[in-house]
């Protein structure tokens, strides 16, 4: 059994061993500066360990681990194009640097890559791989699609919020476990038990990441706070503050951020100050805490001795102590 | 044994009959949009023809046949970005009526969805199923990057073109006959043979579009001619003029397409007058023919009754006789 720093190691040492190639070199120079350090490599390392639980060959879901996280990459740089978002993770994004054009095509070639990493798998857990794959991707378009449905929308419910992110940012755990417990082997009910158990890690992770958006330290988070706010985007602080806000509140929530007579921290502060009235902050910690239980309670019901379960309990515990 | 009718009508109602979730709308829109009749259906055609020389059940192929259509109005609805295209087949392009977006995300989905039909076929043979769709798939980005890099080049060379044509248009036919005859349960010579027939069936098919836009008849085409000559694309016939010409000549086909001072049918005109004086449709002609002797060459290699290939070979000699 390998420890999570063990796994980690692994995963960067296989990431940076991959070769593209040379020509053309507006297709490939964009995607190796998009896998290039600087993630957290989550969903390769969560899959891993996720085959690390069943065998103890996890190397051999290494390219399936590489697989999601250029499908992971691929959607960042989409997204960005769709976002307009010029920066990530402190460089220039993609479609700024080279232009929208060629971050199209790069995307679209490294999703085919991740496609192509699958044909080192196993042949007969092919199928089954392939399967999980697809599901796990389109899930992710549909989560984008009502992430920006949602951006014309007064009126967002927070379960529809939450099948929103469950979508377009469980999804992606969820399959990760899942490919990975398949390739270790793992019987039907523990692929279920996993996949819950990287669905809720998603939810509680995802909620987590708006929380810090607004009530995260800046010095440490490395980025400007309350850029969700700013963008007017409707995060799950902003969905429960609408449930409890009256006519007059609600009219603050919705167009604060384009009234173009305030400034960028008086915005920010107007939003925080609402959402502080409504307690926002603590019942999105409750709603984290739950979600993480969830998590928990699913991983622990797998039957298997607990020292394994250790490295992917420590794996979400290390994500909630996250600050960026 | 099938008929080129009857494997284009088993073709037609299969595309047909696939039906995309409802939801979210604005993703499946515009997928359900780009695969409306219109189009050839010359892919999966070839793919299903292939199948038929090997096999008396051409329907299995149908999935393969499918993904393969569909990873084609994927990169078509991608290029129309690209390319600020308007129009396709007549109607709006998905970017001009769905907005940029989701065209994207939409086209993204569509390659998820071609990958998600090759789990329909045959576990035995997914691997070098999906071993086949990977590499066309890379080649046909490839082959849309060198035709990005080429708009910025003074002078690309005819080998430098016909290896974009292979990639970008060759290698989506070259791919369809080999997943067609790994269906059929096809020998290995007899793939390379008919990856060989599709390869030089494509390259002559991609000279006979360059011709057609510029010597084309505008009424039978259904559209204006000398759109490549307007837009200063390096066409098969730019590429062979530019090698002929003298440095005056030279400037006059490099400017003329930017020169304000001219009209569109003075600019046309004059570059055709150019093309004339070199015999460039000549020329492109004697290169569409010796593609095209190398694909039934190809094709009459095959170990195969001759009655058997007729179809294919009817489908070949169908497409030069095309106008539009």
């Amino acid at each position: 059994m390998y420890t999570q720093e063990e796994i980690s190691g692994i995963v960067r040492q296989y990431m940076a061993s991959l070769v593209f190639p040379a020509h053309p070199r507006e297709l490939f120079s964009p995607i190796e500066y998009s896998l290039e350090e600087g993630g957290k490599r989550l969903r390769p390392t969560l899959l891993l360990m996720a085959c690390n639980l069943f065998s103890e060959q996890p190397r051999e879901a290494l390219p399936a681990a590489a697989a999601v996280e250029i499908f992971h990459n691929f959607t960042l740089l989409h997204d960005d194009i769709m976002d307009n978002a010029e920066v990530r993770r402190g460089k220039p994004s993609v479609h700024r640097r080279w232009g929208t054009n060629a971050a199209i095509l790069s995307g679209d070639a490294m999703m085919i890559y991740a496609y192509t990493l699958l044909e080192q798998c196993d042949p007969g857990l092919l199928p089954a791989l392939l399967e999980t794959f697809n599901r796990m991707a389109m899930e992710v378009c549909e989560g984008q699609q009502y992430d920006m449905d949602f951006e014309h929308r007064e009126s967002v419910s927070e379960e529809e919020y939450l099948n929103m992110i469950r979508l377009k940012t469980s999804a992606l755990l969820a399959g990760s476990a899942r490919l990975g417990a398949l390739i270790g082997g793992a019987d039907g009910e523990s692929l279920d038990k996993l996949e819950r158990f990287a669905t809720q890690l998603g939810l509680a992770f995802q909620l987590q990441d708006d929380l810090l958006d607004t009530y995260g330290d800046s010095q440490t988070l490395g980025k400007a706070i309350g850029g969700d706010i700013l963008e007017g985007k409707k995060t799950y602080l902003m969905i429960r503050a609408l449930a409890l806000a009256n006519a007059t509140q609600r009219t603050t929530l919705l167009t604060t951020s384009h009234d173009e007579s305030l400034s960028a921290p008086e915005k920010i502060m107007r939003i925080r100050a609402l959402y502080d009235r409504f307690g926002i902050a603590r019942l999105t910690e409750q709603a984290i805490s739950h979600h993480m239980s969830l998590a928990l309670e699913a991983l622990e019901a797998l039957r298997i001795d607990k020292e394994r379960t250790a490295p992917l309990k420590a794996l979400a515990q290390g994500l909630m102590k996250r600050n960026k």
